[in-house]
């Protein structure tokens, strides 16, 4: 009689983004004539740039025909796509990091719930409270979570770092030392960010109790503010201690078009293994290469039209972080992130949950946005915003938040 | 101090077609005026159809404005597709399995390496001998292989079920009772079929010892003979004990585009929990969909157009099948498989090895194969050529095999 991995019995609930959209699809199913503006998940709205439309249909005519046909592309990752992230997301930015160093993936979230694959169940892992929930979650599944407690709403077995107003949504080093520390900087959720010197400081403490960061860069694109780190191999020692995860949904608008990429250093070993093989064993057995025409629509990316395009698409959704932030602030509320992040964290009104401030936002703005508890039991009292609607659809939102 | 999950470390060597891929390689670069003929892995080299480079443009161009773009695709698949597959895959055999029991992948090579996540690391799996890799190595990898001995050639916790000439390539009931069944035909590699009475064997020894099939029907599109089950779901009782992996990679030549599904029936519980809501929650927490141009490039595959000219690819492929089987045989090699797959599974002649025929074919015929050992003990002494080459190069690479 099989056995089922009951793991998975103990996560509460479904996944937050799931629940949200079941509940905004009932709220529409029941009131057809409101005109719903969602805020909610990080989904972007803007279109493909025309950089990138044309190097999905030059691929796609290749496709087309026996001579230039792909069929199963390199286990890791084209060449062409992995020689123009090592130069303009490593080498341009002063970061030793190789070509071969690159793992070409279909998005950040996978490579983000899979990393965990390569180390052994027993591992402690560390999270940010709150977090984006794919770390917790894939990591419970694999039965690293032990016992979930309703009253702390956290799981026994993972360290929680709680980021919080108090500290200005910043982490602190933990008191017991975890082997697997889940970072992700600019934030998802709060929006925070980390200077270079504190993520510094992150990379040396690891180093020195031989865990390992998993650094999710996703939202990279969004820094405005000089100094603040693009990558996490911008530190010191970074090499022998950090994998980093990168996407293309938030800078290129790919969230439809599924294209990512992690890097693991040949440096970074443990247990006298290169974590480097162990994830290129991970790839070439259990996943298939992203498909061809993304790839050379990942390739586009760096042209040079692609990144004035893109550019306009980052600076787009930046207008509207500013407007979020800035109309929130007039209406009264506390706000922050919004200045390097394409998220607005801000403090629910009076003594809200997150959800029933998500209920009273879709019920009489007919908002979607995030409850900040769906993130942890430290976003308890917040509530997300993301700057990924159209310009239209953001003024008109905080509008009718100002309304409220 | 961070530890690996050394469960990797038991693997023997690198998964197989990495191996193949650096053999041949390596041959190339030292011998560059040679002519090197793959038959080695699975991979097409048809162009895709105009139906879907078709599809593939219009899905592009949706991508490029405000109006049609689209972001996140659902969790488990657009309902277009999943629409189309029940229709067409399903509803038109007779076999009673909703849209909403259909999940889209980014192809059946990641379905069937992440489908193991949902069962306990205690079951006990069995597999045939010779088998698709993937099998083995994801379980193995998820701590389901014991120990690996030299002398067996095999983990100590895995039931191998043998496949040989002596009983026609079709496996076995085990003796001890497995969990989980991995079974797939027509087979990789040997390109056996089952029948219908046959597998309903199977069937009914699951629904009685409460074991789940893992059915692999990849290469369905490829039988000829009537009678030969396209998927589990024509045998009664499949629904409670069977879950069907599919691919477009063979049928529609999606290798490089990335495309497949896995059914998990709604009525298919164990421990009294639905493996359809544990795979469900598995996808939406660890994965975020198939790109959207290319679930519309799967649309296209069920259309009228589509269709025909699939039937076309498969047609020429199996007109491949046909050519190398009767060449071999009037080669005097022993030959099966071919028929109703493309895989043709050849004795290897005399006391040759599976690589040493391998690398004989490779110095002195210039093609590629692939040495049955690679999927298991009992492939040894055997050697798969696939018909997925082009109609000019499988006659020039049976010719030159014939003058070995």
């Amino acid at each position: 009689m099989v056995k089922i991995n009951d793991n998975y019995l103990k996560l509460p609930g479904s996944y937050l983004f799931s629940t949200i959209g079941k509940k905004v699809n009932e709220f529409a199913a029941a009131n057809p004539d409101k005109k719903i503006i969602r805020l909610g998940i990080g989904d972007v709205t803007q279109p493909l740039t025309p950089a990138i439309t044309d190097a999905l249909h030059k691929a796609v005519d290749e496709m087309g025909h026996a001579e230039t046909f792909r069929g199963y592309a390199p286990d890791l990752g084209y060449d062409f796509l992995r020689k123009a992230i090592a130069e303009n997301d490593y080498e341009a930015r002063g970061c030793d990091i190789g070509m071969d160093e690159i793992f070409v993936s279909d998005g950040a979230k996978c490579d983000s719930g899979n990393i965990q694959e390569i180390f052994a169940t027993g591992n402690i892992i560390a999270v940010c409270d709150p977090v984006y929930p794919v770390y917790v979650d894939s990591n419970v599944m694999a039965g690293r979570g032990g016992s979930y407690s309703e009253i702390t709403e956290g799981f026994s077995d993972i360290i929680y770092m709680p980021c919080t107003k108090e500290n200005d949504f910043a982490p602190q080093l933990p008191e017991k030392t975890p082997d697997i520390i889940y970072l992700c900087f600019p934030n998802n959720p709060t929006g925070a960010i980390i200077t270079k010197e504190e993520l510094q400081k992150w990379v040396d403490y690891a180093n020195e109790h031989g865990s390992v960061i998993i650094y999710d860069a996703a939202y990279e694109a969004y820094i405005r503010t000089e100094g603040i780190p693009h990558s996490i191999y911008e530190c010191d020692g970074a090499k022998t201690c950090a994998i980093e995860l990168h996407s293309f949904s938030k800078n290129a608008g790919f969230t439809g078009v599924r294209l990512g990429y992690t890097v693991v250093p040949k440096e970074l070993k443990r247990d006298g293994v290169s974590l480097h093989t162990l994830w290129a064993r991970r790839h070439s057995t259990k996943y298939n290469g992203a498909p061809y025409i993304v790839q050379r629509a990942g390739e586009a990316v760096y042209s040079e039209a692609g990144k004035k395009e893109i550019k306009g698409l980052v600076d787009h959704y930046m207008r509207n972080a500013a407007y979020i932030l800035n109309g929130l602030k007039e209406a009264g509320y506390s706000v922050s992130g919004g200045t390097d992040a394409p998220y607005i964290w801000l403090k629910t009104p009076g003594e809200m949950t997150g959800w029933e401030f998500f209920d009273h936002l879709l019920n009489n703005a007919n908002v979607v946005g995030t409850p900040g508890s769906g993130f942890g039991p430290h976003g308890e009292g917040y509530f997300r915003l993301t700057a990924f609607g159209s310009y239209e659809n953001t003024v008109e939102a905080v509008d009718r938040i100002k309304k409220l």
